[in-house]
């Protein structure tokens, strides 16, 4: 056999790293590298009731095919919750269901990228959203990120002064992989950035009902008047990821577009889902279940820090996310960190290496911790014996 | 505001017969426009004990994220089955399970198109295999087709001349939208072809096993001993379409790419209805469900085509499907029946005009008519009034 794929599909199929991260999976291996959310907190008794409602009342309409924009009620009821959580001012017709927010990701790259057209990031930034993005071909500069965000002065002069920006990517609640979050000041000046310049920015926001100190932040779609933010949202979080639901809300005009690959990419998401998604919200009292996740998190959270701190030698900093799944951590730069997860992998301990979050691949000083779905015993050890790693490592 | 989006999205969002086709969900309409399964039909209960189990034995798994690949057990299940029904020899191991056979079709293009490279398909083929396509900037090459499917020695003269030929979509059996089917000789030259010139075919074969008289021939897949076939299968006709489950099977090799693109475009399929239709797959029987279908479409195909024998005038021909959801009419050269659709509209019956059908917009003189969704009364009176229509345009 011998088969000619296009450009794009060319280069290797797994990632430098996806060798290591294929070993955190065997059960000695106490692993940080994942973002999975805690499955004993997944609602599974209420989602039965709800899927049997859904048997009952309406199961042939479950069992077809239906819109390729989802159901209008559904998308109703997103309206409203992110009218109430969000700051926002949307109707039904500026939201898209789809197959959990990563295809919204992919959607975006084709949507608004011709090969070598530029997408500005937070650097580090979501791998996930680079290797959706990657398949268009895009060029990426990679925004100077301060400890509060993408930095606002070092955007302007990029977009001052640079040809084909068509995209800026960000998460600026608890962001994947550093666990930070941009203040209001950052959230509005970003804004009048994006509107003065015309540029899209994807508003990516997986995490931001899972804040376990301080205050909500209004999203930055809330403050957008003219139309620039696409804002993605997901169930992943704060109900579970298993029957892969996302949306997105967009301008009507920007939507069309979204809509047309959704047809093109898959027709529709799983109708099924939608409607057993649908009934639990009606049926259920999803924020109840939000304010357990918390709780759950902000205890795991508070365990890995406080371990941290008493473990981690000197030399070595984090970040500390007020929400999220994740935090990062920062090395002496002599030390890789890709390197030393083989030593961690020996030592039965795993966490993603940072290098992999870098569209440039230019730094490899960090690594990415998770800590949703881990016990609390498992926490101190994990953490302890990352800690004897990285003391082996110190000069 | 003011956006700008990639070449690939500049076009309309909406195709020239959108328009025409948003008019047929009016209830009073007649509508054999549409492919939709008969949903009478759907095993609800059946469905339900299904999804019932799987709260019971594997809730917090069923919730949770899953492999981009797909569950190991709904691939041997789907491995076995094609083994059975479509004579390939086939292990778990070469299967993706994904959001409908849909997404196969996007990620072909994704896979083996550059912009400008050859896509050779079926005259007329697929509608929604185009769109899926069209995002990767093809240009195609429509094979001359005869009553019986592609013509082996149009296409050998285009493989030997043209450069750039990079993949072959076809639907062998029941084809959408003709309902023609390849004979045997036809297929095993078809393989000969393929394999002789390197160039990767995908067999879309949704309808296969809705087989109503006839022998059942076996799969271009099965004849591929060399690996240039990829097929594509789906759950959307022998069982559901509300879950979206399709599946391919493919070389390793070649498969390790559609599973990176799965795992780009949206991660993996939805955990939950894996796990629901591999647990009705186990418990139910799925080949008796077939069964029940095959009975019902047959009626109505057997229905539609003796009204048709009855109230269509001298000049139109139409194709005798032997299985699957489509029959194709052909009327004399100087009738459009994009415009005599509107006339169909004014009366209360829909079908979808064939010029969607012909990548380069060549023929009009076609329609395509879907009769597995449209009681017995109906198809008779829905047929009278097109056969009107068709008369009051005849010279």
């Amino acid at each position: 056999m011998e088969v000619k794929y296009a450009r794009r599909m060319m280069g290797e199929t797994k990632s430098e790293i996806s060798d290591i991260l294929a070993l955190t999976g065997k059960p000695e291996i106490i692993s940080f590298a994942g973002g999975l959310p805690a499955p004993e907190l997944f609602p599974v008794e209420d989602m039965r009731k709800s899927a049997n409602k859904v048997f009952d009342e309406q199961g042939a309409v479950a069992l077809q095919y239906s819109s390729a924009q989802g159901f209008e009620k559904f998308r109703q009821q997103i309206a409203d919750r992110m009218n109430e959580k969000q700051n926002t001012n949307l109707t039904c017709d500026e939201i898209l269901i789809t197959s959990g927010s990563q295809q919204l990701l992919e959607f975006s790259a084709k949507i608004f990228i011709d090969e070598g057209d530029i997408i500005l990031c937070e650097s580090p930034t979501y791998l996930g959203a680079l290797n959706a993005f990657n398949g268009y071909g895009p060029k990426y500069i990679e925004v100077e990120t301060d400890e509060d965000g993408m930095n606002m002065e070092a955007l302007e002069k990029i977009l001052a002064t640079t040809d084909r920006v068509k995209m800026i990517y960000v998460i600026p609640d608890f962001q994947n992989p550093t666990g930070r979050t941009w203040p209001l000041e950052k959230r509005k000046k970003f804004v009048e950035l994006i509107t003065k310049y015309k540029v899209v920015a994807i508003e990516d926001n997986p995490y931001g009902e899972l804040r376990y100190e301080g205050e909500f932040l209004p999203s930055i779609k809330s403050l957008d008047k003219e139309g620039y933010v696409v804002y993605l949202g997901t169930f992943s979080k704060i109900l579970c990821p298993g029957y892969r639901l996302g949306w997105a809300c967009a301008d009507k005009e920007i939507l069309a577009k979204y809509i047309k690959c959704k047809e093109d990419a898959d027709l529709q998401t799983s109708t099924i889902s939608q409607l057993e998604v649908s009934q639990y919200i009606e049926d259920f009292d999803l924020d109840a279940h939000v304010v357990k996740i918390r709780q759950l998190y902000k205890k795991r959270r508070d365990l890995m820090i406080k371990t941290i701190e008493e473990e981690f030698p000197k030399g070595v900093t984090w970040t500390h996310p007020e929400g999220g799944l994740f935090m990062w951590v920062t090395v002496p730069d002599y030390i890789n960190t890709t390197e030393m997860m083989k030593k961690c992998i020996e030592n039965n301990v795993a966490y993603v290496p940072g290098v992999a979050f870098y569209p440039g691949r230019t730094r490899s000083d960090s690594f990415r911790l998770n800590y949703s779905n881990m016990d609390e015993e498992r926490i101190v050890e994990g953490i302890k014996r990352i800690a004897a790693v990285i003391k082996s490592q110190m000069k």
